[in-house]
């Protein structure tokens, strides 16, 4: 197996990106990985090449370049030529920290769609109360989703959870604004019907929120909500703690409580972090392409590795595939 | 100035509501309430009926109810009756603490549209960190918007924050899922063209991760989206204080620390406690209609009825119309 990383994307590239990388070769048996960057910053810290190749690209895509635009022009990039490592099928799938719509329009326009998938969904895992996680999808892939994109997310996210997380007869629920059977706008009452025909075991309809306590395994909908919903989670929790911090502060007696809490509070906003629980997938292109979180150190690289290996190993996007062609075959006698 | 109150809505009916009727026209001088509900509940609670009086209803409109048909149906019950008072001008606005959709119907089908509003929008007052809060419209009365209906919405809500909440140019942002100018879907770039040549104060897009650091007075968004926005500001902070409080519980040193921390993390909820910013307004009605929340006690009610009062003191419906009308014929001097 050999995966492609994008050694300069990210806040702490390339340092964590190839530390990350050794860690895994490591640990992983059959893993092969080729990082693509500055050949020489690269070679600073990589202290053991076992199993590990540079493919050197002289060009970044930064957080500031326009997407679709980069990809086009900065054709030297490490982001476009990672990609095209698996375009060319020398690399099973690829992993970057870096601009996440660069990665994306990367995805799109050189490893290319699943047949039969219409839109690429962006699907990070998120916490859930009792630590197992949920996964939505989209988080702003595709922000003018149709009823059969939706469809189409709930198989991916459903493929996944089963075959990567090993969750058995994920949940799979539709982020609408009532749980009731029938609410919702246009978009959500629309698929609301093709999800209860479909191959998953979808539960209905599931409120934001519900989304922490765990409601679902799987959570869909279109890219603008997802990604309004992911960003709400992040600021709120990241308001409250700034409220709390402020809390713990105000007394001599708070200070002191606050000193008492110290690394169990540190456990609860580790638990809230969601880098934890690995990338987040782009679901539904030719080959498993990862977005680890911008701020990813050396462990948070290193999970991301393991989950796209488990991508790979357990076939998610031949599952895919094959579901959606079983699908649309189905269709196609019922008419 | 007299307002309808629906003395049935809610989960703490009648009780909480007759008290809280009872303390606000002993603050406010020339306060006259009507309180809609059974007679003999009401008068259990009603120890001073100065400037009160009751309208007798015999139907209830509960939360298991389905809105428009309940609207349609229950013509005795007592959110109907109230807004039959505003209707016919027996008072100047209506305040419930029952069921929402039932509230948005008889806004809509009994109080009537300001001309010029398409759609109303249920406008909460959600909290930030520095304690000033921000209006957020639509949150879900009309899922299904197009880009004039946010124009009208950003029009109503800086109207709002102006008059009622006293901010010198209330600053209006449009949700969406990034920053910059451009980002989008097709309901958001067009609505962003529309508010960057209207009579407010438009700071452009901001983003859900920002709305609780105060980022704007006024967040304009789709009933869908806002909605989501609301339930996962909701979803997370409850999530975390779960989280917080199973954290205090894991041990005896933490118990220790959580007992000093009581009353200070108490102030914390209630800083989250976005009933404590009284009730969600109905915008675009031919009267102010307030949406109290369902587990209003005695003080929420009495806010909701000062917030009420300022409303029709501040004359924002009047505003409202006003606005829309010199907006149009402005257009009409144009084409």
């Amino acid at each position: 197996m050999k995966i492609a990383i994008d050694a300069m994307g990210g806040d702490h590239a390339p340092k964590e990106i190839v530390l990350g990388a050794m860690d895994a070769v490591r640990e992983i048996p059959n893993l092969h990985i080729t990082l693509v960057g500055h050949e020489d910053e690269i070679k600073q810290f990589l202290t053991n090449a076992e199993r590990i190749e540079i493919i050197h690209a002289d060009e970044v895509i930064t957080g500031d370049d326009e997407p679709v635009r980069a990809v086009r022009k900065k054709k030297n990039s490490s982001l476009v030529k990672m990609a095209v490592e698996v375009k060319e099928n020398r690399a099973d799938a690829c992993i970057s920290a870096g601009n996440t719509g660069a990665l994306m329009s990367a995805g799109l326009f050189v490893v290319g769609r699943i047949p039969g998938i219409d839109r690429p969904a962006l699907s990070p895992t998120l916490p859930t109360l009792d630590g197992k996680g949920f996964l939505m999808l989209d988080v702003g892939a595709n922000v003018e989703a149709k009823p059969s994109h939706l469809l189409q997310y709930a198989i991916m996210g459903s493929v996944y959870a089963e075959k990567v997380r090993s969750i058995n007869n994920p949940k799979v629920g539709l982020l609408n604004v009532g749980t009731e059977d029938g609410k919702g706008n246009d978009l959500t009452k629309k698929a609301f019907d093709l999800m209860k025909k479909a191959p998953i075991n979808f539960i209905g309809n599931v409120e934001a929120r519900d989304l922490l306590e765990g409601v679902a395994d799987v959570v869909v909908t279109d890219g603008f909500s997802g990604n309004v919903a992911l960003k709400t989670i992040e600021g709120t929790a990241s308001a409250l703690f700034s409220m709390i911090k402020e809390t713990f502060m105000s007394s001599f007696k708070t200070k002191i409580a606050a000193g008492m809490l110290k690394g169990d509070l540190k456990g609860l906003k580790n638990k809230l972090d969601y880098s934890e629980y690995g990338g987040a997938a782009l679901f539904g292109l030719a080959a498993p392409v990862i977005k680890a979180h911008g701020s990813s150190n050396r462990r948070a690289i290193y999970s991301a590795i393991k989950q796209t290996c488990n991508m790979v190993e357990n076939h998610v996007t031949e599952t895919i595939k094959d579901t959606v062609e079983a699908m649309q075959a189905n269709e196609g006698d019922n008419e």
